[in-house]
């Protein structure tokens, strides 16, 4: 559907997409020219080029040098990874050696970050934000100086709560605490809600920063299979929450880590229901929210939530700087609980930075850039899982991600994702092998890349490597499948 | 004793400080004109001025307009708060509701802020440190939007390094980690040693943030009486240790928060000796360590310890900037699980503040304000005392710290120091009740307040305000004396 206030270029370029999903356009099949296509739509040149770049950028059409513009060949390899089974018992947490491995190979500057969820730097708008901050830096020069004990800087806070509109869910800026990252959200979120040797239910696979702070206190997870296109699997939830014995529910219900999935509206109603039924609180990760490929921006889980029990976690790390490590937490009926542990764990966040987010999303240009920032890593992905295709050996399943900048990747059994580590490091590529992403260490065969670094052959040639690695492991061969 | 480094203003000083402290130069007497002790003593008149400017600020002599110098009158209620009994069994603490009250007072800005151990920022480079900022935000683009995971950034790593020199701990770079301020050092240090249900042997009184973390963490606190002028009281810790079940050793050696102290060099050789037979960890928190008024720069306890049982914390919120949130951690043999306890807790800490105060440690200028500040502090701590003196009522006794800026007060016996918080906030004061500096609620009519706000009609009557609800709590009257 395409409202009044979309611009024209958005409407083409929906346009001639649907063509290409219906098949009206097909793989191979060249594209009017834009000066054409311009003369029939009587819309400028310019409206034409912004909507052919637009489906370049989300992987549907391509450029040939001085041929023009074509329909790309999609490759045919849809599998998606598989969802583990149903495990009825939980299980102590140990991720942390094979996480501390992933990031002390990350700290190298010189190898190529496929292991790290992050987006790289010349996609975000750090030169903006880095201005803001010196200006701040230089005028607000005693503020910067001073504590700001939690909850945290008031002018970032309300622009939290004018944001959480958009979101729909109705918060206050006096429900919102600063953190930093998301990270200390839910380290935050964790202390709230359970005590060492408490049972928490996580999404499996799940994003391995989720199981180490479980793991550092003490706590216990309990995997309930996730899908890769809805999220957590919800009868799964409700047998065991009916077994009894779990102390909250931990969830990223919109693009889960690693597998990209979006949980729709009635899952949600449905996740809250349980959730209200055994009376539990419901921890949400909230940090790709704004990443969803077309541009929903699903609903956070709280928004189906009226009684306070779901802490929403976010940050900007994902979207506009992670090096200013600025997050928060609105912890509903914790709130109190969550000011308190936030005192004794880091008493308040770093002034200035938070002075400098607080102003560029009150700039609007915020906005403008989550849709270019949307529209690039779409387009990046699918670049990605061209070469995965490509390049790794047959019989690899690989996700669809409906947002976010991570491929979850199942390769055939004989490959463990471990010894691929290491041998990916060796020649300077750090990769996520599957079971830190699993209390269990499940998912040995499993690899999550990230797509957050642009397209480059630099990319191409490590995400070559790793393939490699999986073919020699496997001894399989690659499907040497390329896009025309 | 003076050796041949130290400038000659400051021989000067220290000889007729000296002179002061032995009674040749008594209260009121009339000090040689700038002009004449400049001949006498063959050095420049600057120099001479400088020497009475530090002894003026060190509190011992006052300017007369048109008069001269003069040497103070020193009141003679040099009386110390007396330290608690031994308590032979550990507690639960609960000082977060009373905590979180003053935390929540002190957003106000509005308020006089006695109840915070903070510098005002008009005492701090702030200004520099933020040029320096806003220049690395302006160069260094994309370096400040990086992760930067724990350690933390490696030149601020090398700074304190270079610095660990000068406290006579040979520290390397790899040996510390970064951190949200010395808060979250603490946190990490916690969880690092002990976990819920364990004892932490703890200064009696002591710093409320420690007591909020072990409260936090469901820790419990076994307190240990400790003396205003050396710091923990090594008989009651030797004997706590041998009735066995404390986990681990929390301590503030130099400068103690609140009672000012500083352990002398043999008795932290006694505790290391004792945590080593008792095979325990130690906690140092040393954010006081450069605030030592006679500039003498005190040792860590990490200094005496060889088998690396010492996890040292520190930070330059009380010496350079609290709102960068800058501090540190060297974790000793447990370097490793602090490391993993960061990525959990917090992942990174933001770059571009690290870079900042990295970029002036490095700079030289770091020394020069230390020597200024702790002179300044020094003065300023004499006349929140004076203040003390005259207002609160006959029977109070009052610290004399060796540095830092914090007074810890004991009032006679009716005052209940949390009614005196309420009704101090009511007139825009905030002060530190005892209760919260102990696990036991010990020291109802004892209070802290801080002397980092610089001595002005301001501060003078929020002190004579405190004195006075004093006074009316306890039904006693001031005892009025003031340095002539």
């Amino acid at each position: 559907m395409v409202d009044a206030d979309t611009f024209l270029y958005e409407q083409l370029a929906a346009e001639l997409g649907g063509a290409i999903e219906r098949g009206a356009l097909r793989p191979g099949d060249r594209l009017p020219s834009v000066r054409r296509l311009a003369e029939e739509r009587q819309v400028s040149v310019a409206t034409v080029l912004q909507a052919y770049l637009r489906l370049e950028n989300t992987g549907l059409i391509e450029v040939r040098p001085k041929s023009g513009h074509f329909v790309r060949r999609r490759t045919e390899l849809t599998a998606e990874p598989r969802a583990p089974r149903q495990c009825a018992t939980p299980a102590r947490v140990s991720v942390s050696d094979a996480v501390a491995r992933i990031l002390e190979a990350l700290r190298d500057p010189a190898v190529v970050p496929l292991g790290s969820a992050y987006v790289d730097p010349s996609m975000l708008p750090v030169t903006a934000l880095n201005r803001m901050l010196a200006q701040l830096a230089r005028e607000a020069s005693t503020a910067g100086a001073r504590y700001d004990a939690a909850p945290g800087l008031l002018t970032l806070r309300r622009q939290l709560a004018r944001r959480a509109v958009d979101w729909g869910v109705p918060l206050r800026e006096d429900e919102f605490v600063t953190t930093i990252g998301a990270t200390e959200g839910l380290s935050l979120a964790l202390r709230a809600v359970a005590r060492a040797g408490d049972v928490i239910a996580v999404e499996s696979p799940t994003y391995f920063g989720v199981l180490q702070a479980i793991e550092g206190l003490g706590m216990r997870a309990l995997e309930i299979p996730a899908s890769p296109r809805t999220g957590m699997d919800l009868d799964a939830l409700d047998e065991a929450l009916r077994a009894g014995g779990v102390k909250a529910i931990m969830v990223q219900p919109n693009v889960s880590n690693p597998l990209g999935g979006v949980m729709p509206d009635d899952a949600k109603e449905r996740l809250i229901k349980l959730a209200r039924r055994h009376d539990l609180p419901v921890i949400e990760d909230d940090v790709y929210g704004e990443l969803v490929f077309d541009g929903s921006r699903p609903r956070p889980l709280r928004a189906f939530d009226d009684d306070g029990r779901v802490l929403l976690v976010g940050s900007v790390s994902k979207t506009l700087a992670p090096g200013y490590r600025v997050g928060w937490i609105a912890g509903g009926r914790l709130h109190d609980a969550v000011v308190r542990l936030k005192y004794s764990q880091s008493l308040a966040c770093p002034t200035l930075t938070q002075m400098a987010v607080a102003e560029f999303l009150g700039s609007g240009g915020y906005d403008r850039h989550l849709r270019r920032l949307r529209s690039h890593l779409a387009g990046q992905v699918e670049r990605y899982r061209d070469a995965v295709i490509e390049f790794f050996p047959e019989g690899t399943r690989v996700s669809a991600p409906r947002g976010g900048f991570v491929l979850w990747i199942e390769m055939p059994g004989g490959v463990d994702s471990l010894v691929m580590l290491d041998r990916a490091v060796a020649r300077g590529v750090v990769i996520a092998p599957g079971p830190v992403f699993s209390a269990r260490n499940r998912f040995g065969n499993f690899v999550r890349i990230s797509c957050g670094m642009p397209w480059s052959p630099k990319a191409e040639a490590a995400v070559k490597l790793v393939g490699e690695l999986a073919c020699e492991l496997s001894g399989k061969r690659s499907r040497g499948l390329r896009a025309a």
